[in-house]
């Protein structure tokens, strides 16, 4: 920096990720995890203190629990637990129609959290610390963009080019909203909403007048993902495009520490008036609560709003109407903006699978259902260990085309949720049955405990490809991106082993304990997201003879020489550096030793000994109960199963303990053999 | 530092803490919440790294959580679930003859973890940082101590003087114990066992060697804890002795990664052979076992160990002796060392209520119960807030007599129990039933059992005084120290309105929810160690009116103007920041509005409006089920009752909804009008 070099930098790096809100912080991590060499730059001088998204849905904590750091999300964030419907009684009036758990009992250990967007982007720039050297490079402005499509399929390649433009000090601060003490948050609010414009342009503009400014590098990638937001300026380079529309419907948010007497200000609520808005009321850490407002009433051709009305007061005077006869204040206002629902899906999620795009940048719709953070965020934990694996040689570039036929198809099923979510949400109450212009809240409770479900994120169901084993057609499972398989022939799971794990959906959490020491565990925590593989065996009751022979079996099979795990891992690594084998067998836990099993399910090595965590057991606990793993699984507990899982905790293929050869056909479908 | 000033550097504190083990960083912490005025010095020039102690008593945990990181503890720390008993069989070879839960089932909701000094006293050092500006001052050595006895009694004299000498950096670094990769720990492992000398005079006498070293300062303070250790300076200023003996029982300790095909290594173990001594296992973090393995197999007047034979190679081939058939070796030592029993009180813990000892200053016993580092602990957040409440002038100086009468009884106590865990720990196992000598399996295994409950620390129960309201002689209950009751009225508890929460005892903790939000909470977790004394309130079935009507007019007495929470609350300060209200009561939650309790159960600022977590109700919950506070606790849920806790959460007294005129005499009893 400083010095101004005109190209004459010149770097290469396996990935360079443009953006570093939540999916780009997420990308990162991966590659840190995964010992893989990338940069993250964004524009932006500081990360956020306030404000913007906050909402984290269950799936989303399994995932940061994965990196380690759920637990500092679980202490600082305000939990939500339970759903208030408030609509008008016969006189009109707002009362308290229903109560739903805001999270599905059962579903997750984690429930619905809300924290704000700065403090989770701490944790990732924490987490990046401790295990890798990847730090933000802030202040950081790409300026152009070449491709080398000629490249594209070769390996050893670095076909992007792009020019960084590091900006100076004074370049890179928007105003801030300034927090206020006195209710009238001073500055102005909608400087970061989408319904300002975008600033790229003027940022490189005031750069290229200030020459003095910074210093220009060249950077040669292999890899490269745009998470520059909705207004991504890799998404220009590469051409395409968002669909769909924008709606008019626009949205003022204030978080604010309310002085009201709504009994249920501490709940997340869904407020209908008979004839004045609608406002939803997210309680938050600190004390703060965020009211989402409505501002104005129609889809489609309502008059346009004039932004200069938008005021923190304006927006809390639409909150008073519609809270009305409860009364509504504040001292404190922590951030306020307004916002204008679009809702849109890119047409394309990568360029030749070596240019990505992820988060706001290929789909934008409306924040009350809590979604953009965590959906943004998983379209990288989907794509970093993909490439992490493509990058250090295990996997051929094949897998990288399941980027786009899996979280594609999500954006799709999420736009259209949230239209419908949208129009229920910003509609007038129906009167009574008869008023067909009204919504009913019948038809609002139902959508709503169904967009519980989808919106938690565990219901994601990957289709079928080269690393889903399960039946039907890979086309319409996924976005239609042609996901073939490679000269090898197509495995198919056998999904009537376990019958709550299903191929394609992440893997549920039931507790087990470590057979060496007795230890509970959720069997999530076992599966950390470092980039290996994982072969589940589901042992069965090991204390029977024909049982035991069986796993035995399986265990020669695996440990074979020319076995898959043998072919897949690089000489020189641990055995379980690629495919770790995790055990639960069914037996009495005091009956069993560990040295019983096959010792390549507790691999040994010169100064560790041999690895003591790698068998469980389905049994009673002394302080935590039973985890019924086998029951919840739909296991049998005699017989067992088989189960692969990704590197992300989505279940591949399940299978019997016979069925070693299928095991190797389904992971010669992608891995490349390293002897 | 660099100047040498001799004594013209003075400066005056409130608390000066000699010694940052964990006794001093305990004391700290408390006066860190509490912003108290303190300093802490150490002669050492770092924390330790590895070795030393290990384990954390369930009872450390909840106070760790209480100050708000048993979290990082429990994520870092081996958790011990089971142990196992090894024990000769009728062959003389060992074998596994018994499995008991480490922690007792349902005492406590953490159990009981092993994590190394070193990592524990990091976690303190981040708490200071994070709530104070107190820092450990290291390579701080006090030179000499006087104490103006006749001023013990003026709330604003400073009547301890003592000269801190600042050592060099060569000075303060005594030679560490180097980790070695290849099994043979090069130094000596036992430059810091009690088997070697202490060396504070040592290092007094380099520093005044070297003039240049250093420099001098004076420091007037209030009050003085000396939390230095077995070898405690401190003590020999006061002329306190330690009582007791020590034995010839020597045990040699290694921190290893072990290879073995001993089943149980990931276990706690007493194992005992038929001759060749006994071991203890103790799983730690990191692959990482402790070894406990007996030297010496008599009590008393064995040949005494020569020194110079301890090494490692030497403990190892003892324990492989004991181990055998099994084979153990190692090819990474973290830490050993070696040392010998000793099992000694302190005759006072306290000079004129103005210097205070704690922790290992005041007692030493065996290692292998884990006791050491969890009841020095212990002792100092005892004492902490009691310092802190008569230095923030809320309470009387005469609460700090029952520091002695409550910790040396608990330090006498533990000795006993050591005395015969010890005997039973080292001595051979008997062959049979006419094997007088011997000692049986089946005392051994109930002492352990019994040892548990001891051990964890929850069991611990103080004796009446000024603050803890229950029948019976104080006296006796104590260690004897006279801890009268000013000319006001004693008052005495109603143990029956509560079964299982007892005066003298840490309050239990069960599940209940908050009212305003439905989110589920271990009762303890609210009860954060800030300084505070609560008043919980089980209101009860306040969906009858007759409970209502009694839960109301508790409310008014209780915000009564001359009300004795109003009275010795400072002026300007929030109505609960000397006396918290926090009620639990068990109508349903879903039926129950916050604001029908009174306002000073949930009372209101100007700039948070009112505070929507003092309610919470006995309920089911979504997603951590039932925590049937009331059963639980044995309180009646139609009436409830009224319990007094003490800012350590041990309780005070227990009453019914009518009785705040003893709430009332009970708080007058040591505390001090405001106004
Ligand atoms: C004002 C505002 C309010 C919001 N409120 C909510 C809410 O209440 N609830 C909710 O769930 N979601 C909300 N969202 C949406 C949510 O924040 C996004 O879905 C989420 O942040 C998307 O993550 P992302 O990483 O894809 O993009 P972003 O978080 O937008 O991150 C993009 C990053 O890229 C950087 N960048 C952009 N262009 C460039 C460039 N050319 N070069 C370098 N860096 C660049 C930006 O500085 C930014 O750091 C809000 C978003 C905004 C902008
Ligand atoms: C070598 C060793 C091994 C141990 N192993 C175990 C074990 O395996 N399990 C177990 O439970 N317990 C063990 N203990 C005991 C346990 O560590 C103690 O019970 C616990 O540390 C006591 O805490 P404390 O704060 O009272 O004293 P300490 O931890 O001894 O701390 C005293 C502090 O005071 C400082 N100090 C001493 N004199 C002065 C002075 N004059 N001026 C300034 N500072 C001074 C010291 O540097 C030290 O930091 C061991 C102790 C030692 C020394």
């Amino acid at each position: 920096m400083g010095s101004i070099l005109d190209g004459e930098n010149k770097s290469s790096v396996d990935v360079l990720i443009i953006g570093a809100g939540p999916a780009g912080l997420m990308a990162a991590t991966w590659f840190a995890r995964c010992g893989i060499k990338a940069r993250i730059v964004d524009k932006r001088g500081t990360k956020i203190f306030n404000g913007q998204a906050d909402g984290l849905q269950c799936r989303t904590l399994e995932i940061f629990d994965s990196f380690g750091f759920a637990d500092r999300v679980w202490k600082d964030s305000n939990h939500m637990i339970e759903i208030c419907l408030w609509n008008p009684n016969e006189q009109g009036i707002i009362r308290r129609s229903d109560r739903i758990p805001d999270t599905i009992p059962g579903i997750c250990r984690f429930q619905q959290v809300v924290l704000h967007q700065g403090r989770i982007e701490r944790f990732f720039l924490d987490s990046l610390k401790e295990h890798s050297d990847i730090r933000v490079e802030r202040g950081v402005l790409p300026e152009s963009f070449s491709f080398n499509e000629a490249e594209a399929e070769n390996p050893d390649a670095y076909p992007i080019e792009v020019v960084l433009q590091h900006l100076s000090e004074d370049e890179i601060n928007p105003e801030q909203s300034k927090a206020t003490a006195n209710g009238a948050a001073g500055s102005d609010g909608l400087f970061r909403s989408n319904m300002a414009p975008d600033d790229t342009e003027e940022l490189l503009s005031r750069a290229s007048k200030n020459a003095k400014a910074g210093s220009r590098e060249t950077v040669r990638a292999k890899y490269m993902i745009g998470c520059d937001g909705a207004h991504s300026w890799t998404r220009r380079q590469l051409g395409f495009q968002l669909e769909g529309e924008q709606t008019d419907y626009i949205w003022g948010v204030l978080d604010i520490i309310p002085i009201t007497d709504f009994p249920d200000i501490r709940m997340r609520c869904a407020i209908h008036s008979a004839n004045s808005g609608s406002v939803m009321v997210i309680p938050r850490e600190n004390k703060l609560v965020r009211l989402y407002i409505q501002l104005t009433t129609t889809e489609k051709g309502g008059a346009p709003v004039d932004r200069s009305n938008i005021t923190p007061q304006m927006i809390l005077e639409c909150a008073q109407r519609t809270l009305a006869p409860y009364k509504l204040t504040y001292e404190y206002c922590d951030w306020w903006t307004a916002y204008q629902i679009g809702q849109r899906v890119g047409s394309n999620f990568s360029k030749s699978e070596r240019v990505f795009l992820a988060g706001d940048a290929v789909h934008t719709h409306s924040p009350k259902a809590g979604q953009g953070m965590n959906v943004s965020m998983q379209d990288t934990f989907n794509l970093g260990w993909k490439i992490s694996s493509v990058l250090n040689g295990t996997s051929d570039r094949s897998i990288l085309k399941t980027y786009q036929s899996e979280r594609r198809r999500i954006a799709q099923d999420l736009i259209e949720f949230d239209h419908k979510f949208s129009r229920l949400f910003s509609g007038r109450p129906a009167k009574d049955v008869t008023d067909e212009a009204g919504i009913s809240m019948d038809e609002f409770k139902a959508a709503f405990e169904k967009g519980n479900m989808f919106a938690s994120g565990v219901a994601v169901d990957y289709g079928a490809s080269i690393i889903v084993a399960k039946d039907g057609d890979a086309a319409k499972q996924g976005d239609g991106t042609a996901v073939q398989w490679r000269d090898s022939k197509r495995v198919i799971g056998k999904p009537e082993l376990a019958g709550n794990i299903k191929m394609g959906v992440r893997i549920p959490s039931f507790k087990v304990l470590s057979q060496a020491d007795g230890r509970p565990w959720h069997f999530q925590e076992l599966l950390r997201s470092n980039g290996k593989w994982r072969i589940v065996i589901f042992a069965g009751d090991v204390s029977g003879k024909t049982q035991m022979a069986r796993v035995q079996k399986l265990g020669q099979e695996l440990a074979a020489p020319n076995s898959f795990i043998s072919r897949f891992t690089p000489p020189g690594k641990l055995i379980d550096s690629v495919i770790e084998i995790l055990t639960i067998h069914s037996a009495r836990r005091a009956e069993t030793e560990m040295h019983d099993f096959p010792e390549i399910f507790r691999p040994f090595s010169e100064r560790d000994g041999w690895d003591y965590y790698k068998i469980y057991v389905d049994d009673q606990s002394y302080h935590e109960g039973h985890g019924h793993a086998y029951e919840n699984y739909g296991v049998d507990p005699k017989k067992g199963c088989v189960v692969i899982l990704r590197p992300d905790q989505h279940v591949s293929w399940i299978g019997d303990l016979e069925d070693s050869a299928d095991m190797d056909l389904f992971f010669s479908g992608f891995m490349r053999a390293q002897k």
